[in-house]
């Protein structure tokens, strides 16, 4: 049995609308934010019609198919492979590697270090979707490159990106949304991004404790900050199933940050790679971590709030 | 680069068509036994039609959707159900765990042990498509009930059954099938079965040699017989692409015993059970493991070679 709490008041800000990691048990306590943060009914111009924006509302997510073209997606493709070959030999603190091996898994702070990359995080096109999704200007919380190697890429389990920017980032409201832009082949059989629809409605509370410098295990494993499996299959039965995102190079899936998420190893000869980047209000600017804990590293969670400005690009 | 030998001559039965884990390098041998043993041509009756021993033949595997109706597939999910609440606790070798938990993962030779898997063996359906592929009288080589746990289940790593079989039990030739009945809808989300079309014309010979005793834990996770990377991206470039095996319960799935296979983990909350027949032909008898060491036990290769006569079932 899953025990869902009532939002929780919050007249003058002071409570924590979304507490985990302190309480023995999980609950599942309801959304307090808004998906979209513009009126779907407003003719306002935006690139989402009211449909998708109505779509990403009830879902938590959207699928646009060849959003990016043929000589975007190798020139990104490129990009990500001089990157990658770059970091095999890396110390830096932004290459993440799996659990199990030295394999490079991510690149984080890629919209920073990486001139190409930097010219997409402020590509037009993604900044009006994400202005037009959080009603406001908008800054990059979080960028990275993912690479799911293939014959030993390993899972990544069920989790809501809120969750742990909320509690170890300080990250006030659910007012962000993740950019995933593929630059491989998603198939069933190379461990695709799984979403459960609707599951951003909802907030997992999760059981134990967070430990100190918690993301230096996390990036790789992450072992607190972990749903139990109640919620996730009472999520799972509200959301009518799991969806499965395969589709070509190019294609952009925005998710809401609360939506709850997770994909399968990879033991397919295919690797899987995109580019992952957030889109943050600048009016939800971070505040000290929720669980008490000292800020993450800027390059996981920037705490520089200045509004982007969009380029041409990428 | 991959090497693909040619056939080896076997004028007198004397040499080892299919040499394994004996040698340094990996390599890919030509297959030296057809998949089909009668000719497709022939008009003398069998459940299967033309078109579909050509596919069998070209691909290695062969679908058949709803198979079982509704009432055969609950009957057979509740005493694969009983079956598994019984093995929990058991301590029969028969019952093979999780490579890091204690959780049941399979459970061999339910055609021995239990009367509904020993009726499904001897189901007239099954023999008869089992003895119009092998062109012979059959027998059950191995049988078991799979259950791959929601959240927690591990990924099955691409194996040809047949390099195993030879191996270690003396499979002399390429000339068994295996079938799978899904007991759970299997999805893009649940690790469903992966088989690489066309992969059971070539046989990899794969590198190292077998530890004594492997079967004690390479049931739970294989680290021997393991195809090398270039043979499988090989395999899969040959056969354009990989076939994830989804679809409801009651679907059966034949497939060669040397076409190349495996699954990914499942971290979604439904788990994917099936049960798994494998026909070997009568002629094709076990001798002693090809790979020189003694032979693993009954419950996971049958030395009992009558041939079975059909009953009515499940």
């Amino acid at each position: 049995m899953v025990s869902v709490m009532n939002k929780v008041a919050d007249p003058d800000g002071a409570a924590d609308l979304y507490p985990s990691r302190n309480a023995g048990k999980p609950s599942v306590i309801g959304r307090a934010d808004p998906a979209v943060y513009t009126d779907p009914e407003d003719a306002s111009p935006g690139p989402l019609t009211r449909r998708q924006l109505l779509d990403y509302e009830n879902q938590g997510f959207l699928v646009l198919d060849a959003f990016f073209g043929p000589d975007d997606v190798r020139a990104l493709q490129e990009e990500l492979n001089r990157l990658w070959a770059g970091a095999a030999d890396s110390g830096e603190e932004t290459v993440i590697r799996e659990p199990d091996s030295e394999v490079v898994r991510s690149i984080f702070a890629v919209h920073e270090g990486n001139a190409m990359f930097r010219q997409l995080a402020r590509d037009r096109r993604l900044i009006a979707l994400a202005e037009q999704l959080l009603g406001s200007r908008v800054y990059i919380h979080q960028s990275r490159v993912n690479y799911k190697s293939g014959f030993a890429g390993k899972e990544f389990y069920w989790h809501s990106d809120f969750e742990t920017w909320h509690v170890e980032d300080g990250m006030p409201r659910m007012r962000a949304v993740s950019f995933s832009i593929a630059l491989s082949q998603n198939t069933p059989a190379n461990g695709p991004l799984m979403l459960i629809p609707g599951s951003h409605k909802h907030y997992v509370a999760c059981p134990g404790e967070t430990p100190e410098d918690h993301h230096k295990m996390s990036l790789r494993r992450q072992e607190y900050g972990v749903p139990d499996r109640a919620s996730l299959a009472w999520l799972a039965e509200q959301g009518g199933g799991i969806s499965v995102s395969t589709g070509a190079p190019g294609t952009l899936t925005l998710f809401e940050c609360n939506t709850m998420h997770g994909s399968n190893s990879n033991i397919s000869p295919n690797p899987r790679s995109n580019v992952f980047l957030v889109y943050n209000s600048v009016e939800n600017a971070l505040t000290a971590p929720f669980g008490g804990m000292k800020p993450r590293p800027g390059y996981i969670a920037s705490r520089d709030f200045t509004a982007l400005s969009p380029l041409n690009g990428p």
